[in-house]
């Protein structure tokens, strides 16, 4: 009965409507002692792969034991499971529809449990609709006072993963796409810097993005003159379109799924 | 003199401009202890229905004797007063300029002050036109300080009520009004579970918004096919209209002051 | 080793991507006691000058000894230095690039230090890209564990301030610029009340933005007719053209940068 105290809440309500303060009201209500930080929520509508990857680039970070609730429920007041999983020392409660697909690729798996202990589920009748505020912060308030993740339920027999498109390895280098687009318009690829530092020749690759040459990897977005594109491996480590002082998205014209390539330098050379 | 440490905030203030911020660092000044949550800041600006609307959803989720500052005052640096009041057992300040009326019909009215004690009000001078930071902040700490309501002020003969219309039962069935849009293109009407239930024929009524059918309420979204409209009863116990993975409004191209109506089967059988 | 607590952030890293989740995230693990207070996220990408504004209007409203974190860095990955330092009793955390200009005016400089310390800064290979998460929070972290600026480093030769143009005092009045536009399209701009005291023909002076004539100063909005523009000192002792009950940038169709000017009215009337 390890008893938490930081929780945090991603979800697609947005900031504007009463949803995210009527969750949080009965988070505090189950938990007074909750501390509450926002890693967003302004998800677009029923996006589970954005959420999905928010919640593998911003959970990592947090304090060992942290609560991470999500609620990106397309599936809301249906069957769909509800899941309780500990991976890389962190927490997480969400609905069984893809959520976990990223989070699970960069901390590993340690426990996994599909919620039905009707002790911790909510008795009363609720809504079917909101089950954020009705399910998830009562259940997250139970985590948070100490409830173990065994005894919520049983490690399901299976879960949902999404099916994303991974990176190919050709003969010319890897060849991937952009899978998210930030603030800045920065074009986030899937190309990790795992993948490429298994090949030394790819190290001082030349980066294509929607059939445009950008060039080497530069180290920061200083590093080029402001307003020209260029290539980096980010905070993320991942491969990463930019603009120095601009905005690739409109300098490329392209959005999520767009293609990115890292060609062998060497090889470019010889042939 | 209970110590309290949980307040809410709901302004007009947006999350651009430094004025939350410098409204947050004044309550933790007056009140180290102060834990606050947003309710919101993206109300339209001087929208003081919108905000009672947001007030009344979000408040009584919150744990007892929490303290909602609610800040969207059109009157600011005129004579208009402030109100503290004591409703379903949460605290509110706010002026007195009509946000009360929603919380009042959700949350029974158990004590209201208008606050005149100069005592308790800011004795330096301050602007007229950011009450948020210079009156209510402080006031805020000093409620969660322990100041009893009683003793910020007296009743007043009268309090600002938003005039609103309400549904109409007339033979068809009811007629309401759509009063909120949410993030997700949700119509939320003001006809409430309370008053459908009343009549056991309006159980298994047919909606109809903007003149056009939607048929019978559902339990919940996904249960109309993706990209269709349904009606139910949402998580506020109020009839929505909604379109199943996608944006009622858009679809119906209507938004707040749009007729809704739930027809009686039976008496649209027989007729 | 004076123990901190409240820590503030302002970025431009907005509030749908995963930057700010992750940087508090660190913050709690280099302080598990933080309590992080948002000023703001949503800075236009690299705008240094409106980061310096809201830091100015935000920070001196806080309690003694809160770290205000501000994190717009168009250099990241340079060689620009971290700055620390205490003005009227606030700790600030930045990089060098001329975030402290507008507070340095309405707080008083007490100390600064240019961060060099290897004790203090991370060891571990970091990004280039995201110093916000990776330098600026666990340097937070220390600070709010007690760790004094001057074991930071040692006070610059020089730093980093931004080269504003300042209102100019002519025969006719003062002459001055919008600085800042607010959610409510309130034009502030750059004329000071003390400016204005200086000289009392000023006080009963008339306001002129973008050649048209405003008229005299007034208390508060309500002050005017609902939808007739004002001018008023406002909340940050800035001169401001305002619309009642309306958006002043719309009406006179002006940005940050238009001119506004204070005439003498008995030099007028003199003339």
């Amino acid at each position: 009965m390890a008893k938490r105290d930081l929780v945090t809440l991603l979800t697609d309500f947005g900031t504007r409507d009463p949803y995210v303060a009527a969750m949080k009201g009965v988070l505090l209500q189950a938990c007074p002692r909750a501390r509450i930080i926002d890693i967003g929520h302004e998800v677009p509508a029923q996006d589970v792969l954005t959420a999905s990857f928010l919640l593998a680039q911003a959970a990592p970070w947090f304090p060992p034991e942290t609560l991470h609730v999500a609620v990106v429920d397309p599936g809301v007041g249906t069957e769909r499971a509800i899941l309780a999983a500990r991976m890389g020392g962190q927490i997480f409660l969400c609905p069984d529809n893809g959520l976990l697909t990223l989070p699970a690729k960069v901390m590993p798996l340690e426990q996994l449990v599909m919620v039905e202990n009707p002790t911790y589920l909510p008795r009363e009748p609720h809504s079917l609709t909101f089950q954020g505020r009705d399910v998830f912060a009562p259940l997250a308030g139970q985590i948070l006072n100490g409830a173990d993740l065994d005894r919520l339920g049983r490690m399901p027999r299976t879960y949902k993963i999404l099916d994303l498109r991974e990176p190919e390895c050709t003969t010319d280098g890897i060849s991937g796409e952009i899978i998210y687009v930030d603030r800045f318009g920065n074009l986030i690829s899937n190309i990790s810097r795992g993948m490429i530092q298994k090949d030394p020749d790819l190290m001082d690759g030349v980066v294509e993005c929607a059939a445009r040459t950008v060039g080497h990897m530069k180290g920061t977005y200083a590093d080029a003159p402001a307003g020209t594109p260029l290539a980096l491996i980010n905070s993320m480590d991942l491969l990463e379109v930019a603009v120095s002082m601009g905005r690739a998205c409109d300098e490329f014209g392209v959005r999520e799924g767009a293609q990115v390539l890292l060609r062998h330098r060497r090889r470019l050379l010889e042939s």
